[in-house]
């Protein structure tokens, strides 16, 4: 009999935003794999470090490049296509020796999370089991205070990557917006929110809900630096009283 | 001195999706408020019920309205702007006398929850702290294991409420959607999807994670009566392998 995939949402990085669920499921598995770039140490572990079993078996699944690349270059996409590849099969071999081997993902494992290529390669032929988490974005917007979308906003998630024009008309087009990956792009984003008249309300955030979180309306950041996993928070509800 | 509001998430429904942090604020709240329908039991208060203290000061802030109404029929919203005067100010004088005041919400609080309504009252005057939860959506997709957002995929929170046209044109902008209050709305619903090639992976979800859930193809589901808490989920992610 083969055993169970559990994928363990772990939340935004605040060690208490971890659910029940998500210990329990820590406390039964046989094996707990983690996602890191080589070299580092995995996020999502560090996160549940003090709930892990004395002497579980740990998975390390480490990236085999440091960078995101366009999707568009070949030899990234086969690199990373057979690293998950490579990394479904370690854990299918587990499952088909019957252990239960939880999956941790940083924030929720289906939304926008590495877990899911694993998913698409296991599912059909194990039985899998999926643990929501906090996302990172609602860290985010929690750390800042600041609701986010009310009633029949249209809320939209957008990334960083985007060409100025698709930023603008989307920006320009939804209540309220979350944009991800801003790094390097902050620049671009920044012109964005600016020509759709939407700067004022924008929030930077930098490190969502660690220890160290950095949060300033975006308006008053003097600099373009901005790490990958910046975030910028463009609340809506405007009829609010 | 006065004391603190927390807004506590207390996730989508299973119990066992609340965080650590929601449960020490539970544990350190001399006031605990929730919302509820007159008549009815709170949904917030029932994922908690096990962990609240004994003899926990209870404040219920029932809802004055049993259906929700347009935004534009005057008296409903002057109904529900006296409840939330109301329910403010009753919160307030527990904060004036140095109580800790935790409000429960389903969900994230500040995604689309009646909390924002208080807090943008409370806020200004009184220390507040905010508990990120796991959302209604983020445990509707995990209950059917669809993975619903990667890369660089534009995801989209609508409202069922949206003409048709909007939701068409929205609809086929975004690569993942949410279409959310779906009840009556579904027959329409349902056409938007249709128009937009986007009928055969529409999942639809009720009662995301209780116990009761019940989750399907659109496609298949022969009826067009839905709660109005009933979700349906567009997963993207399209050049999955």
């Amino acid at each position: 009999m083969s055993g169970r995939l559990i994928a363990v949402g772990v939340g935004p990085g605040d060690p208490e935003l971890v659910t029940l669920k998500a210990l329990r499921a820590l406390e039964k598995a046989d094996v707990v794999a983690h996602f890191a770039k080589a070299g580092h140490a995995s996020n999502a572990r560090a996160i549940v470090a003090e709930h892990l079993r004395a002497g579980v078996e740990e998975l390390p699944l480490l990236y085999p490049v440091t960078t995101e690349q366009p999707k568009t270059a070949v030899c990234y996409r086969d690199a990373i296509t057979r690293f998950y590849d490579t990394s479904a099969a370690t854990i299918a071999r587990h499952l088909d020796a019957g252990r239960t081997v939880a999956v941790i993902a940083e924030g929720d494992p289906l939304f926008y999370g590495s877990y899911m290529h694993l998913h698409v390669r296991l599912v059909p032929k194990y039985p899998c089991q999926i643990i929501a988490g906090v996302t990172g974005m609602s860290g985010c917007w929690s750390a800042t205070g600041h609701p986010i979308a009310q009633g029949d906003d249209v809320f939209v998630v957008l990334a960083g990557t985007l060409p100025q024009d698709e930023l603008e008309r989307r920006l320009s087009d939804a209540d309220a917006a979350v944009i991800m990956k801003v790094g390097r792009h902050l620049p671009k984003v920044r012109r964005a929110l600016e020509t759709t008249g939407r700067l004022a309300r924008a929030i930077y955030v930098e490190r969502g809900t660690m220890t160290d979180a950095a949060t300033m309306p975006l308006a008053d950041k003097k600099d373009d630096t901005a790490p990958y996993f910046a975030v910028v928070l463009v609340p809506g509800w405007e009829q609010r009283p």
